[in-house]
């Protein structure tokens, strides 16, 4: 276990929906997302969670970063839905470019990635984790993870598509993501969604430990490789963020759109 | 099991290769293959199932179509080889439309479509099965599915193969298509090309069941998501449909591919 | 097994690295490395290698190739170290361009190709067998192939990468590259890295036989088969050989590079 220097973190980019967690001596940083109660990826969270990450990327002490939940039983719930409802098209447009920034920044990160995923993780939860370099996932067959968007009645862009089939490849992303699937984590690592299940006990040793061999590479190779294999998807977006932006917009503002994600809302809040 | 109201079909577009029943109360429809002695694609056959497909796809009613065979023992044989021998540079092209065209309707479909493949289904048949959104195979080892243009001395076109790669990968692909591999039901299950095997009593049950599975999900979103998944693919066919017309009657016109048709034509009279 | 009718090589192009054995009556040729200790791809041997190949192609008595070799333990240990360590900017263009010839021969090879791994085969080994149309390895664990470049602080070229990924797919190129995995041959046949693993003693007799059963189809199908798959990363390095070059002269040429390099080499060294 690393002994854990706690960054005091800047008052500008912290509100305290992260903690991000330094071991110096190893190089390897710790983000634990603690925004209950399901650690949904809000405009503030992701603010917060990329000026974290560029202070990391820049900072020469931190080689590698695990990215893992603070509350319990979830890794993240995804996008908020209340970013996406009954907004304005300014802040459905911020909003959205929050969302790139950080798929930009996670895939396409200079460090060494470790997704440790100790609760379930649908829609853009399962996102960060795929971005990731590699993913462990707790082996309770409760927990899920997957690209569910389509149960809600929405579809993911063209960029989580690309990412989950460099992961999954052609054929299991084309099915996954037209049912919209949840995959328990024994399935999840069966069809290649997730690398490896530990017990919950043994999640933090194990990702130290795949972290470790990562970082036995020479940084400016593994870099290179890494870049080399995500540059298309990530020049893709990149050459039509704005583009990509405006499609969400006008989407996401439909009446029937706008309307099922209500719907979606009022079902979660009767759950509660 | 559906209600089963049978289509009248209009005299324009049926003589009688196809059955299609339509099954209103749960917006599934079945087209029965049903051209013996083997459901070979012919110009006849293809351009009926084009236009009941096209009616179906209109219908408001229909959401989803299970494809499978009346004939037993064989799902479909593939292109009628009695249209690419023997004939007319018109004919020829007449004929590659018309399997463009049922390419491009099953493949860019907006239904969910299912293929219940109740018997071996060789080239031009294993497409049909591929271009659907899930294959169910009967689980006899008798049974065998795939590309095996290589082995007539003809060449699966470039949309083929593009459909292949993206059901089984791109190593499956290559050296299935270069073997020209017929693989027999439990293989083709082991190499993804078909999803689930089960005896042939639990075909149609088998194959409803997934189809609400389909159907389950918001209409839009699925049909977004599908197109997402196969545009690419569709719009290489597109943009040169005419170019891979000309291609295929140049190839299919050479003396020794005619040759070759002819001596295949011969063996398969024989063992009859 | 073949009568093992032997070629009197031309002086012009052998000099004793490869042995050449064509087995007129099979149409099968082998090629076995025998430039000990360890079969490194050095200047001469790939010139040596290109030469032998380009001969064979054009021999119309030869439609397959088995690659093997002829040193215990070792099939290739990849691109010898000394070509790109002090050199000349001219030597290392010269190099570069020979390894990019032998790759654009074997990769975009008309006649059916098949390595019988008999032994390690890192970096430039693997990339000979990723060109193969099949590849068997004998089941020595100790025994391990993988594109490990990024151990070395250099990274593996893009048509490297390319052809990795044809063969295993995005994910399990993008872990292997940038972990620069060396995999044991069992693990090799997990991944899809190798097709089938064989005793040492059965690995000829089991290339003759796949060699058989990929002559079996018409040449002229099977060619452009091949072609169709393999043309895309192809035509890749194709338009930009100059280019990729330059890169590689420029990469190679740095400081840290040919140090790490260096100490690559002396690590052998005392190794041994």
């Amino acid at each position: 276990q690393p002994s854990g220097l706690l960054l005091t973190p800047r008052r500008a980019f912290s509100n305290n929906k992260i903690l991000v967690e330094l071991d110096k001596s190893s190089g390897v940083a710790t983000m634990k997302f603690k925004s209950p109660p399901v650690n949904s990826l809000s405009l503030d969270f992701l603010n917060e969670f990329c000026t974290s990450l560029e202070k990391l990327e820049k900072d020469r002490a931190c080689r590698g970063v695990i990215f893992t939940s603070a509350v319990p039983k979830i890794f993240s719930s995804g996008l908020d839905i209340t970013e996406m409802c009954g907004k304005s098209t300014e802040h459905y447009g911020q909003f959205w470019r929050a969302v790139q920034e950080m798929w930009l920044r996670v895939y396409g990160s200079s460090m060494a990635t470790v997704a440790a995923i100790n609760g379930s993780s649908p829609a853009g939860g399962c996102l960060v984790a795929l971005c990731c370099d590699y993913r462990i996932m707790v082996e309770n067959p409760k927990f899920s993870i997957g690209l569910n968007e389509a149960q809600l009645g929405i579809v993911a862009p063209f960029w989580f598509k690309d990412t989950f089939v460099n992961v999954v490849g052609h054929r299991v992303a084309e099915r996954s993501l037209q049912l919209g699937s949840l995959h328990p984590a024994p399935e999840a690592h069966r069809i290649g969604l997730v690398d490896e299940l530990v017990p919950e006990e043994k999640l933090q040793e194990k990702a130290l430990a795949v972290m470790a061999q990562w970082l036995a590479l020479p940084d400016h190779a593994r870099q290179l490789t890494k870049s080399m294999m995500r540059k298309a998807v990530l020049d893709r977006l990149g050459a039509q963020r704005e583009e990509d932006t405006q499609n969400f917009i006008s989407f996401i503002s439909k009446e029937p759109i706008q309307k099922s994600l209500h719907m979606y809302m009022e079902m979660l809040k009767k759950k509660k």
